[in-house]
């Protein structure tokens, strides 16, 4: 694979390709956080417009009307170049939204700044930079070797309703429907390269509800106090052993995230008592199904249980196109990647409906952190890693 | 006794005597929300001394720097006519303070109005009527019958920390401790005199407290989840059996009151959970015995517990006094009081440290609630009865 080395090395002199750095501050200087719209995607559009891509913006939710938790207005692009009929199509996803810069920055998070061998700002890892990567990686990739596309969302930090779950629906109905997909969320933990993610569990929230009867402490049998029948039912799921784990991944868990009764009188037993559990869970459950199995538990106890699953797993099992990931990553760093499935989730989860996908990313070390920041090497070395990923697909 | 029923007869018809409508009416008129002083106090000395009275009023707590949850200040009486040396001291004790209005009443809350047979205020039953009752019915009781007294709070339905506390400090500095001590709480339920209370649960909250490490639910191994140790230390608690009750008492109770972790975010393993018991029990137990036991357990489960205790129990096992009370009940009514130890705390659970406690007074069913109203009637029947119980009190 000496070819890609000696390639992209020449690439980097070119003035003619876009500089990765310049391509990563023009994107962080967007203050888009999330739902994103507008003058980000104006910029990306303006990114990959010259390099020969078709770009379709719209944008998607926040209808009068509509469901609030849902988010939007937010916009989405989808962005193709074509290449010979029958050849080989890689998408590059992500999303240009960013989370709120919060307090405490040594620089304004929205005014790129470059300090030693840093670039700090919002979105600088998760994931403007990743995306600046991609751009600069296909700048000099022949139009003809293979057909390129960028997926990119603009709620993926909020409720993701209307983001990348819509870019699928347009993809799938104009027929360009990708044969994989690499999703440049920051995946790498202590140096580039050594993590990237073939899978993410998936996540379902569970609301508990068990009702009683007010009254007064003096007078219990006037009542029917609901909190030992809510204590009995997080008893149980807090003992539920789901699964042992897999191959691949590690046992589903459940947490109790939050309990509330919510009742200030001390002499008053209470009428209703809520929590609310997380469950994280591998590829041998689904939400559905966890969200029945809990449900049912609930009503032994007098209780309701209401599911929102936040997102099912994914997984594409080592074969060829983590084995052609990883080999660009160990020729460019010398490290063999983790094949992790931990963490949280990432539209991964939608977009493995497509194809298979595989993440992979800058350090998370300061990702929704103050002073987010990018090594400037590990950003260039970005750019030669996507690019060797796509010779590979394309070989 | 039939002597009784004669003279009370006569006395209702005197002039002379007070009338206990117009007591209750003046004594209503003055807006009492607690923590009381002034106008209310001013107008029960100004029926107590003309009988004979030697008055003695304080104001306590509310100092600068004092804790706040104890309330204050409070105005505090006591009033005492001395009998013969040696004579038997009966004190009558209760409070003027009343809880606030609320909304929704038909006439002015603090303006005393009869409609049809019953007299409508706050603090008609509880207990400004039993209050104006007493004052009735030791009018024309002659001075060397024996020593008569009132212990009047204005805080028993706030903190009570600067009430009948006080008094009986008061009382014991000046040597002047009560042999019998009756309390004009509301004890009826549905008619005058089915129920007196000769003892009270003792009661104490416990707020527990589990501590853990927060965290994101994708990497519970970072994380600490104190929930779960919160729920089986609130499973064992509610599974202990304290006692199976006593001939007086029913079985002490434990109630789960509330349970709060507070923890919005749906992603996030909480660092705290937070519960609160309330113990009813008899006096198999004590407050400090019963926190010394739960904090014991909760210890166990890794947490702390915080005991308040509000009261202690107290039980004036059934004997003379209880005769005295349901003799001069009968006599009147024709019923057979109860004698129970059911309901809420009162400050009867102070006054048992000085000599024995019987609580007896009018129909409950409105205190505490928007248009209370006492029948005339009942009234008129609880002087007649307390006039009973002095007499019988000085035989
Ligand atoms: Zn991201
Ligand atoms: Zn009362």
């Amino acid at each position: 694979m000496d070819h890609f080395a000696i390639r992209s090395g020449a690439h980097r002199l070119s003035s003619l390709s876009p500089n990765v750095i310049d391509l990563a501050e023009r994107l962080i200087a967007c203050a888009s956080v999330t739902p994103a719209r507008g003058s980000v995607f104006d910029t990306l559009e303006g990114m990959l417009q010259p390099l020969g891509f078709a770009v379709h913006r719209f944008i998607a939710g926040g209808e009068a009307g509509a469901d609030e938790e849902e988010g939007g207005p937010v916009e989405n692009l989808f962005a193709i170049r074509q290449g010979p009929p029958g050849s080989r199509h890689l998408a590059f996803a992500g999303h240009v939204d960013v989370v709120p810069p919060g307090d405490g920055w040594t620089s304004d998070a929205f005014a790129p700044e470059r300090r030693g061998n840093l670039l700090y700002g919002r979105g600088a890892v998760d994931m403007k930079g990743a995306i600046a990567a991609m751009v600069a990686a296909v700048a000099d990739i022949p139009a003809n070797a293979g057909t390129l596309s960028f997926i990119i969302t603009g709620d993926e930090e909020g409720p993701a309703v209307h983001g990348t779950r819509a870019l699928i629906d347009l993809m799938r109905a104009r027929g360009e429907v990708p044969d994989l997909c690499l999703v440049g969320e920051p995946t790498s933990v202590t140096r580039l390269g050594d993590m990237m993610k073939i899978g993410r569990r998936g996540s379902v929230n569970i609301f508990l509800e068990v009702a009683g009867t007010q009254g007064h402490v003096a007078y219990p049998h006037l009542a029917d106090n609901p909190a030992p029948r809510l204590v009995a039912l997080l008893a149980e799921l807090d003992a539920l052993e789901l699964d042992q784990g897999t191959n691949w991944f590690q046992p589903s868990n459940l947490e109790i995230t939050d309990i509330a009764i919510g009742n200030p009188a001390h002499n008053v037993i209470p009428g209703a008592a809520r929590a609310r559990i997380s469950i994280r869970f591998n590829d041998l459950h689904t939400g559905a199904e966890l969200g029945r199995r809990v449900t049912e538990i609930a009503a032994r106890h007098g209780g309701t249980a209401r599911p929102i699953i936040s997102g099912e797993p994914f997984l594409t099992p080592p074969g060829d196109f983590s084995r052609m990931v990883a080999g660009a990553i160990t020729a460019e760093t010398g490290l063999v990647p983790e094949a992790s499935t931990s963490g949280g989730t990432s539209d991964a989860r939608f977009l493995k409906a497509l194809c298979p996908v595989i993440e992979f990313g800058l350090l998370n070390a300061t990702m929704h952190k103050r002073d987010e920041a990018v090594a400037i090497e590990d950003l260039e070395a970005l750019v030669r890693i996507y690019r060797r990923i796509v010779h590979a697909a394309f070989e």
